[in-house]
């Protein structure tokens, strides 16, 4: 099946804080169970402590229930309680989950939920975009990786953890949300409006394309949820039997997933001699797994990557490094934890901790964690994929000196009206470039960047971007493929 | 005793954060003893809910115990705990203190202390200046109230409760620390390096001076600690005895401290016909408090407030107001709650709460938090008491255009030498100004603003500032006494 061809439907996730290499409930009760055993017998000195802490922590919700002045909920102090021991962490990726944020959670990894399309995490404390799911509302409203968001309809984001501030984007199909980005490099920050629509059910694309003479398979993943290595084999197998000479494993904008997923795709790729993956836990021991692998594949293989390409994608991605694939693009995100979610109470819906557990490494033990991978062939896309919409508050005009005008000498370039310089001084070769745009798309012609043709020129830019036609990551993956 | 004739010590307080009408540590810990008798017929429904909160909250605590990929101490998850119920207040002026806090916070109420002598506040998150203290290295240095403190030594305060902010400023005499500082309206923070320093005892100044031919007291309250009250009774009889006959009492820049303080100091002035304080808990329910006081002093009286006036400042500045005398000034800081300092555990030293317990409320039952008391007679201070050290990070000269030119501008025409601009552009008005200045104080005469004149420039204003002679509100406050 072709992405092309299909309507995509958009999704929220916060895959990286969330799911990020995610080892799944089920497992996670047992593994409770275990550790609930191993602790009877523990020093007592150490149980001694923790039952004074607890007789402290209970004087104080004591304490404020009764004595503070404003109304306190049971409720409030437990969850606060709680995300408080998380908070001394001071990991973004481990959370306090509560009824509600569970059931945002389980729609995630099973079947479809509804939100603007982009992966986010904390980063320096803000509410920041690690990708935009194709095709999704972010992606269409122009969000890119690296954007701020600030506020969510008028609400500052300010002092929420990675779940509240989700949970204030996200939202039913077809509302309405106003987001405050600030983007690097730009600065005041701007409004985005955006319509909230359904989550994407598949995850793997492919495609198969003529290459130096060459059938070459190009199989995008855009995420690793439970359907995942089920549609990835499906996909590799249908490829391999067309006759399959070669593969570019594509991984932008992929923000991880869960732990199985990646696990059972590199059961693919990576022989048996050396381990596709190790886990080290907060003992420093380390688990080396294994694939029973004779041998790689016979025909060339590649992997696309970008800054959005984070957690699973990375194990994917230094995985085919280490044995010797290149990977194409740009660094990757960088992180290198495995959280799992463990329901805590008897009534194991209602409360939820999710924790990181374990760092994940190479096959030859390195840890990427805020380094992200290094692609063997770097190549980033043309300089309009990176720049911001343009902000006409009053219409630009000759000899004016601003940041939007740059943006929009940036894309004129992008669209073969080159005014031959990008530092927002509006010349009267920037001036010839937008009279001959003007021309050639039916716009009155002035020769000044107004808000319609501001808008023309943003319109044009995204079409290009979405047609895939100025690609020149894959272009490149594909060009290296053979050589 | 006349307060110019002393050496001041300096002083770090975060009264306003911390003391801010405080009521004790003796009397809290009988008051929670009757709390816990009061709670044991409570409903058992409720503490059923309590009961399994606590059980959450423990296996929470046993599974990041545990299973953290990093190590992690008891002692940060109990912290954790408490702080994390607080943060759901929402209340600046509540918080978990632990050893190192408490050890800070006697030496505050009891004696001396060492510091930099500002006293700051959370406002919105940020650590944020009420006022720097009289002669402090805060004040020195040029602080203002409402700069806001986003680094100290190169470490962001971003995310730190106010004890932990203060724990970083604070320090030994004698020690450097580095502030990096935002004013409002100014576009870059700046730095200031300031010398830590010992507090003042003393906290009541006095002096006698003559207007309109009478003997007019003023005493000044820079803060009211364990001896305000009684260092206030004796200037006050001392000033009485000398024939007094009419007095100002000034409380700008004094940020509040223990509640008892004030309320002894307005058993001299408020008649037993009105309360001089309510105190509403968190029931709503409302105790009013009276003095024996038969009738108000047979001469005039008048406070004066700034914005740095908080809490128990604002306490008494409200209850004047409201039986009849003059506020002169400006609008005060607006903190209308009262703290308690609760130990919690066996240890009675190691762990306390400190949490905001009641609202104060006026004589008549007005509630100032977050409005302050707005003055009966409003007078700001000349302009330069408001503008920022002058950043010359190149020498401006005619023509130019910057923000700082325009403190600049201000600073000359409160020196007499008046640009009659203070836009920030450079014009032939400004240098001629800079060349008047530059003559008079010995400078070689360039009519450009470099480094060395703008730093005499600051050191003149600041002694002018210093010297009391341009303090336009007090004199307003003696200019009405008769009035």
């Amino acid at each position: 099946m072709n992405k092309k061809e299909l309507i995509i439907f958009v999704i929220f996730t916060f895959f990286v804080g969330f799911l990020g290499a995610f080892v799944g409930l089920k497992v996670m009760e047992s593994k409770l169970v275990t550790n609930e055993n191993i602790k009877a017998p523990a020093a007592s000195e150490e149980s001694n402590v923790e039952d004074e802490n607890m007789q402290l922590i209970q004087e104080a919700y004591e304490l404020i229930e009764e004595n503070y002045v404003e109304d306190v909920e049971d409720d409030q102090l437990l969850e606060g309680a709680i995300q408080g021991m998380i908070d001394t962490l001071d990991d973004p990726y481990s959370s306090y989950m509560n009824v509600e944020d569970i059931k945002d959670f389980n729609e995630q990894i099973e079947s479809s939920f509804q939100g603007i399309g982009a992966e986010v995490s904390l980063v320096d404390g803000v509410v920041t975009i690690v990708s935009p799911i194709k095709n999704s509302p972010a992606e269409k409203a122009g969000l890119r990786p690296n954007d701020q968001i600030l506020k969510v309809d008028d609400e500052s984001l300010e002092g929420l953890d990675l779940n509240e501030a989700v949970a204030k984007i996200r939202g039913e199909k077809g509302t309405e949300v106003v987001l405050l980005v600030q983007r690097k490099g730009v600065s005041k920050p701007k409004e985005y409006t955006l319509v909230r629509d359904d989550i994407p059910i598949e995850t793997v694309y492919d495609e198969i394309k003529e290459v130096d003479g060459k059938k070459t398979g190009i199989i995008e993943i855009t995420s690793f949820s439970e359907t995942t290595a089920e549609e990835f084999e499906e996909a590799l197998t249908k490829l391999e039997d067309n006759g399959m000479e070669g593969l570019v494993i594509d991984v932008r904008g992929n923000p991880g997933g869960l732990l199985d997923s990646i696990e059972e795709i590199l059961h693919h790729f990576v022989p048996s001699d050396v381990p596709y993956l190790q886990i080290e836990d907060g003992n420093g021991e380390v688990d080396k797994f294994y694939t029973n692998l004779d041998e790689k594949k016979p025909y060339p293989i590649n992997v696309v990557v970008d800054e959005g390409s984070a957690s699973a994608s990375e194990i994917l991605a230094v995985a085919m490094k280490e044995i010797g694939y290149d990977i194409v693009g740009e660094k990757t995100f960088g992180k290198g934890t495995v959280q799992q979610a463990v329901p805590i109470g008897k009534e194991k819906d209602q409360n939820t901790v999710k924790l990181t557990f374990y760092k994940w490494l190479s096959p030859e033990g390195n840890w990427i964690h805020e380094k992200g991978v290094k692609p063997t062939v770097e190549q980033k896309q043309p300089a309009y994929f990176y720049t911001s919409p343009i902000q006409v508050e009053k219409t630009f005009v000759l000899d004016q000196n601003d940041e939007e005008i740059a943006h929009a000498q940036t894309m004129l370039k992008g669209l073969g009206y080159d005014p031959k310089r990008d530092d927002g001084y509006f010349d009267e070769a920037t001036k010839q470039a937008v009279e001959s745009f003007q021309k050639d798309h039916d716009l009155q012609v002035t020769g000044e960047i107004d808000e319609k043709t501001a808008g023309k020129i943003e319109t044009e830019i995204l079409d290009i971007i979405r047609s895939g036609e100025e690609d020149l990551q894959l272009e490149k993956a594909l060009d290296v493929l053979y050589k």
